[in-house]
């Protein structure tokens, strides 16, 4: 097999979501992230996708650690998954800067799988020796603090792993991204560039977090006697600061509401990632007056459980929602959550509220670069081949196409899909076999038990309905009885009678022609009678259960 | 009752789509237009939505007219189902522009309800008496010709009604809203502006269709050898317009894809709405060479069945995408399509095509106008009371918050529900009772038969699956055999059998400690033992059918 370097994408590509790269050289193996993806709306009932963790698992006896790039749910959440599943005396060691090994201990310790886990934490100034892979993180500017690029130099050369990243000169949390580092590490040039696409159909620049500052600042100064409330992301801790030293500024307190919120401020200040006058914290149930209280809220993407939708719904059990109130939507949309942060925001407005959100005023930004960023970034890097990651296939197409506007030649860029074993020998490259990477669902405590037949079945379920059909049949093979017909999600119940009641009629007709058939031919038989029936009087195509009662 | 003119809207208020205005004085009726409403997501199954007619219907004999101001399926579309339900001896007349009453015809042809209609071409400078209420058109410039809005002149005082329109000055089609027109309309003062909402969120001017035209004129000028293939709105014809003018002015032929737009073509320039050279138009079949041929395709919003998503998918019959081909999707996405539309971009991309989309270039512009283009309206009209209509409950929020800008009083500011009845006396408003105006739901040949509880059904169907169980029970009410258990979307067949056989044997514990029970005890007992049973192993409530046999 030769000495070569393959880079294997497990997730992530041609998705958003569910980040995971493995890298392998002779028999020694790393990962790079290992994320989980939140479903598409189509994916009914699903809670969760994750990588499909076969091929590490096969050969965990090579694997030498993982490495992260920062602590999103889409870079670290299919770690409990993976950890569990792996067989290792000692544990696999698993690598990230102080505030991502902090999320991923709190993760492991929620899903029960701590004892698992063998967590180092690293820092940006240092090396990693992992087999042949040599390891510098370098800082990158990102939605949550902590977060890093990777130079990887492999024995045929140097590899960069962006992570996700934006190049904001004024980040309010002060995080620039190092490229002088990162040209530093890399003297000789780089082999491969994995750069973030997310924002590939995105022109210009990202704007700085800064102007979001200052967005907050004249809200907070324009709220009057109000109180304010702020919804964004939990992991967001740059703004999460932003918003308490305005609200110290303006001498109000704050309040958290949100699971997820108030573990992560707690994680964040014990580690030093977020400072908190004293005092300024108070309880959502305090008895501050409205125009000293900001309520800072999980739900800017309208979860239906979130803090801020069940205050839109008047279901929130401390904070009502009144004439008066400044509600700040702080979080941009994600696909596939228009419609509800749309019912969300409309919700807002029936209770009187003043509501401030994205098309209104800048009150987010991005945490991925835009195209002229990524050109900056393919310019500093130079690299001898690009695997665009992080992205759609459109966005991993449209990165492409800058590359080439930067001088790269369109066969030195491989928009690769999951499973994809991208080879090189330092100089040449090319694709051996792909390994397995589907998609595997979780749903509730099933991981994996469903696959996509179970989803089809949804699918159809959800359109139409399902009808019920029970054929008492004899010994004879005869029916010996009135066939029984129940639906649910077909016909609303009141209205269905008569057409039940046909039904039935042209079914008994049918099953009188064709009496003695075998049982796998009357079920045909009746699942086509009655799709034809009902598809004849409703232009809808229920799913027909067959139900044969030996009697 | 007095002699009050009353306002009632019956759709289109708290939503996007199925507007519908009846205004009422005395014994009199007339109605602003009669959409229908494409369903959000969470509809399950659900193919339209429109409004409840019940109030118009009971009045009909006051009913003097229907009138149109423009010729989308959100304004013209519940008119076959209105009229079908309709029991006057001559039909009630209906009003619009030649362009508006063709489509309907075209729609009211197609679903075989032609033969009800008193169809009545009016123009944009006529004015027309219906009982007390004179109506007179003005032209709007909007994204479909032949837009108006109405000024109605009642007892009490006057009435505009916006329609759709934006305040484009140098529109590809030439016409512009006519501010001039209305203002002399109303030369003593306007009582109550009805006024679009719809870009209530969208701050400054909307940019001018001009740009677009300046857009694809680029992209013309760049397409090279490659064939040109835009998606658009059918019914967007100064778009269409542009296109062939640009196909023409490049010297290439044009080939249309979509049953819509041919027959929106075949219209528009039937009634001159369009000029299209002669010999430019070419069958999609016609060996035209790639770097002479244009292909105009329905499917900007990724409908699973468009010309274009088929040809994204490889599955069109006629056309497919090669390396070369620039692919335009040329117009904005509708909440809620985002993610067919980012699937189709992904396919587009993966075939080769040269793809580009909204968020890299200019290649669509709203026909609503946004904030900046609202408060000149405002401005212009100066109206006594605003009633801000065709929007969500944020969208209206929104324009009364801009009103109040403008000095509007709060007070005389009305954000109504569907089925509010407005009422004044041309001094002061208030609200009377209100009419039914809920939903009614379109599902194949079904108009209404389904509710909300079915949708409901629907949506438990989609996320968990459905559980039949029978259970055999003879006349001593006692378990006569085995219980059997079928699903569909709850688990993979091949994964359950264990599950499945547990479910059972629990089922007969339960079912032996209760024999002899009556069969809705037994039945809810079923129940709850199967979705405890199935909660606690797989953390999902599939929806449980039993189905009791007697034996």
């Amino acid at each position: 097999m030769g000495k070569h370097l393959k880079i294997i994408p497990l997730g992530g590509l041609g998705e958003v979501g569910k980040n995971m790269t493995v890298l392998e050289y002779g028999r020694n193996q790393i990962i790079v992230d290992c994320g989980v993806m939140f479903p598409e709306s189509d994916l009914y009932g699903i809670d969760l996708v994750l990588p499909q963790f076969d091929y590490v698992l096969k050969n965990q006896n090579i694997l030498r650690g993982i490495v992260l790039t920062h602590g999103h749910q889409d870079h670290i959440g299919g770690l409990p998954y993976l950890l569990k599943n792996l067989h290792l005396p000692d544990g696999v060691p698993v690598y990230g800067t102080a505030l991502t090994i902090g999320m991923v201990e709190q993760k492991l310790e929620e899903m029960g799988v701590l004892e698992y886990a063998n967590l180092q934490v690293i820092t940006d100034k240092q090396t990693l020796q992992l087999g042949p892979f040599k390891i510098s993180p370098f800082a990158v500017a990102h939605s949550i603090p902590d977060s890093v690029g990777l130079v990887i130099d492999t024995p045929v050369g140097a590899v960069v792993h962006t992570g996700d990243y934006k190049l904001d000169e004024t980040p309010t949390g002060g995080r620039t991204t190092d490229l002088a580092r990162l040209r530093q590490l890399t003297p000789n040039g780089v082999l491969a560039l994995l750069g973030d696409s997310t924002n590939a159909d995105r022109p210009g620049r990202t704007p700085t977090e800064q102007l979001v500052a200052d967005t907050l600042d004249e809200l907070f100064a324009g709220a009057g006697d109000g109180r304010i409330i702020i919804a964004t992301f939990s992991s967001l801790l740059a703004r999460l600061q932003e918003i308490i030293r305005l609200a110290h500024k303006y001498n109000r307190r704050v309040a958290l509401t949100g699971r997820s919120l108030q573990q992560n401020v707690e994680l964040a200040s014990r580690l030093g990632y977020l400072q908190i006058p004293k005092g300024l914290l108070v309880d959502v149930r305090s008895p501050v007056p409205d125009h000293k209280l900001v309520i800072l809220s999980t739900g800017s993407q309208g979860e239906p459980r979130s803090a801020l939708n069940r205050m839109a719904l008047g279901e929130h059990k401390q904070v009502q929602i009144h004439a008066g109130d400044t509600v700040i939507v702080s979080g941009g949309t994600i696909p596939g959550n228009e419609e509800d942060v749309g019912r969300m925001l409309n919700h807002l407005f029936a209770r009187g509220a003043n509501v401030i959100y994205g098309s209104l005023a800048t009150v987010h930004v991005s945490g991925h670069g835009s195209r002229e960023d990524m050109r900056v970034m393919l310019q500093s890097v130079q690299p001898r081949f690009l695997l665009p990651v992080h992205g759609e296939l459109r966005h991993l197409h449209l990165h492409a196409r800058l590359a080439q506007e930067t001088g790269l030649k369109q066969e030195d860029i491989f928009i690769l899909q999951n499973g994809a074993c991208w080879t090189t020998d330092g100089e040449k490259a090319w694709l051996e076999d792909a390994v397995p990477a589907g998609d595997v669902y979780v749903d509730g405590y099933l991981v994996g038990e469903i696959g996509a037949s179970v989803v089809q079945d949804r699918e159809r379920l959800a359109q139409e309905g399902v009808v019920i059909v029970s054929l008492p049949i004899n010994k004879r093979h005869e029916l010996a009885g009135k066939p029984l017909i129940i639906s649910r999600g077909f016909l609303h119940p009141d209205e269905s009678d008569e057409i039940i009641e046909a039904a039935i009629k042209e079914l008994q007709r049918g099953l009188r022609r064709s009496s003695r058939a075998k049982k796998r031919d009357r079920i045909q038989q009746v699942e086509k009678t009655l799709q034809d029936f009902f598809y004849h009087r409703t232009q809808s195509r229920p799913v027909i259960v067959p139900n044969i009662v030996n009697v």
